[in-house]
């Protein structure tokens, strides 16, 4: 038996690094038994995937073996011209729920429910709640361990664990034993505040309510464990200076690949071209001291790095709710002392390394002390300002109403390459004047 | 009752931003049933924080609150002093427990499960099993839906939800109804590889098992939520350049956030010294043309946010079991297809950027036709270079045994800025030889 299941383990884990078309003849090269547990196994757009491969009477034998949350997550993956043959498929009662399904937006709370679930009414009595369980749920595809206790207009009042269930005395009435104070999301929320919900209070599900208090159905555990994981996914994939793929890494067209990095990449190099036009200011003070060019990349990479540090951290801080719009001050303040701390600690190592290079005189010329403070001293403050900027926009572009993870360590880095210019040549300036400039 | 649970709610997302102060009156200033339920909802570290400001008698009645798991965790947070104090508050059979949790890592399976599960044996009726559950169960912290059926050695023999309990023959044996097609996993097994367990199984718990096929214990799904989050988190930190915090943002001392910041940033710093030492090779090529200067920032971040987005998209697809080691060369054959792509869209970009500028002459010189070949191609090449390097980078930290989450933005910019300029100012001398140099 454990055998079947690692047979399952490995063909999920290996499934992502086939092609199309070896999956497609895997499938159909694999016993009936195990070709269904794989199929319930696989991430929505590989079963969308194999419905595509079937005929319309196979592919309303796998669909029917789905909850009816995935089935309408499978159809919202289908090429659009095979979602209302798809759907045409299932029967009225079917149909008409996966329909209110698709009505939400995927991201939603609406759109991540099961809307199957069982209800009792608050005076039955417990024995009588178990009769009706046992017809019932046995028809019923998802994981469920709860009942919901709702009044004649669908308003929720209470939550029934089987286990209450099992362990009540038989001659008590549902009422009496429902747990009182759940916890409730509206439909309209947010998937990424419905991952929070669960991170933080530790259930295995929670029902959805409408904007009249209605039941609408509930979403467990299991889907949302993949969307902690997908949005996780979104923000590293932004943080990398990109578009989030949506897809996993193979399942993404060349095409597709190229549209999602080319995008920000020229973005971002259109923004560095500023760095051109900042060093045209400063031709001069180059041609009359090549060496100030050489430090150029060591000092605004620096900054750029101690940016990305401090947007990244900001970042995930918010997506984790640790870190709120209003405590940007606090942010600030404490990214200041960072960034100060950070940029003498930097400043001093180039300092030193200036100072301890063997042939100094030959590289530097005979003004290397200049130099080294010059470098010392702009490394300070571009590492300040790395620390400060990188803070502070994910804050701005979540108040602008973006994502605060386009705060990427390459939308950082460019932003603080072209203020590090300015800060070096000024400080080579207020140095240098007088005996390199 | 929704009003309880939205002050509970409230005071958990704000606990983080409190300081320790204001976090112990608030939780003295609430009422017994509200504090516990906070207690409850709270992450370990803050359990423990509040643990430590408690007398013992106070001490022993809050822990035994706490399913076994979060107990070995909490003290596991505390400091090191107060470990075994804590541990002999507890009665010596939940002490032996805990220090069995204790010795596991608490990154293993076996340091996120709990060992409070409800064991039947194969041929006992369904009806002398409810009858156990009920007296049993209700001493159980854990929100258990399984019962596990193991033999005289421990081995565990089949899995029985407490639905299924309900929902069978009350003559049956618990062998006849009981789920032989398990998941299990082994008892060392890192918690990054539960987590993909958990997300690619979508069950609700899995019982864990040692060498020797005993059962050990069980993780449930609210364990490995906050983990998939944690793992996430870390990740992220290190992509953003940084050593992990470990701790909430706002939870993380300010040394210990300069101590995990300035390690790599100094080493990033070495590294881009090199950048320094590479310049001094074309200091003459600058003196002698410095228009060659305006564009190194340009040149060499685009490297950089290029590398960037692919150390990214390979880091995240490694952690979600998306790319294997062994795929590495299929990544590079897909990569350097993407540098191509992306580096003639920029280098076009470039030249046309050149050309249209309207002071032109003035700026780049009679030569700026050559001008703009030279930054267009060196581009290409750095932005392939990016592509290449930082797709691999992450494939050789994995095989020499580290994170491939080191692969930062910032590690892989700092090794493209390098290698950039002498891509550079190898094209620059190819073409610009004999005019400009």
């Amino acid at each position: 038996m454990q055998a079947k299941f690692s047979t399952i383990h490995n063909l999920n884990q290996n499934w992502i690094g086939m092609n199309p078309e070896n999956r497609l003849k895997c499938f159909n090269s694999l016993g009936r038994i195990l070709a269904e547990d794989l199929f319930l196994s696989l991430p929505t757009v590989y079963q969308a995937e194999l419905i595509t491969h079937m005929s319309l009477v196979e592919r309303r034998a796998w669909l029917r073996m789905l909850p009816l949350d995935d089935v309408a997550d499978v159809i919202q993956c289908l090429p659009e011209a095979q979602r209302d043959l798809s759907l045409n498929l299932l029967d009225d009662e079917t149909k008409q729920e996966v329909q209110g399904l698709l009505a939400y937006a995927e991201d939603q709370a609406g759109g991540l429910m099961t809307p199957q679930i069982i209800r009792l009414h608050p005076d039955m009595e417990v024995e009588i709640a178990i009769q009706y369980l046992r017809t019932y749920a046995k028809h019923h595809h998802e994981k469920a361990y709860y009942t919901y206790v709702v009044d004649q207009d669908q308003r929720l009042l209470g939550v029934v664990s089987f286990r209450d269930l099992l362990m009540a005395e038989t001659n008590k009435k549902v009422a009496d034993i429902m747990q009182k104070d759940f916890i409730s999301i509206p439909d309209k929320l947010d998937r990424e505040d419905v991952a929070r919900v669960f991170s933080s209070h530790r259930v295995s599900s929670i029902p959805v309510i409408d904007d009249h208090g209605r039941l609408k159905g509930v979403v467990t555990y299991d889907d949302i464990a993949h969307v902690i994981q997908e949005e996780a996914t979104e923000d590293i994939q932004k943080i990398g200076g990109m578009e989030a793929l949506g897809l996993p890494y193979w399942k993404t067209g060349f095409t597709a690949m190229i549209k999602k990095r080319a995008g920000w990449l020229t973005m971002l190099f259109l923004g560095e071209m500023l760095t051109a036009t900042a060093m045209t200011h400063y031709d001069e003070d180059i041609e009359r001291a090549v060496v100030l060019a050489l430090f150029i990349p060591l000092i605004i990479s620096s900054g750029g790095n101690s940016g990305s540090q401090a947007s990244t951290l900001v970042i995930r801080a918010m997506a984790l709710g640790e870190v709120k719009l209003t405590q940007w001050w606090k942010v600030l303040i404490r990214e200041i002392g960072s960034g100060i701390a950070l940029g003498a600690i930097l400043g001093t190592v180039a300092f030193i390394r200036i100072l301890l290079w063997p042939n100094k005189e030959t590289i530097y010329g005979p003004h290397y002390w200049l130099v080294a403070f010059t470098v010392a001293f702009s490394l300070g403050g571009v590492v300040l300002w790395g620390a400060t900027a990188g803070s502070m926009l994910p804050f701005i572009l979540r108040k602008l109403g973006f994502d605060p993870a386009s705060a990427s360590a390459p939308f950082v880095a460019t932003l603080v390459d072209v203020t590090g210019l300015i800060i070096y040549f000024t400080v080579a300036t207020l140095i240098l004047g007088g005996t390199l400039l």
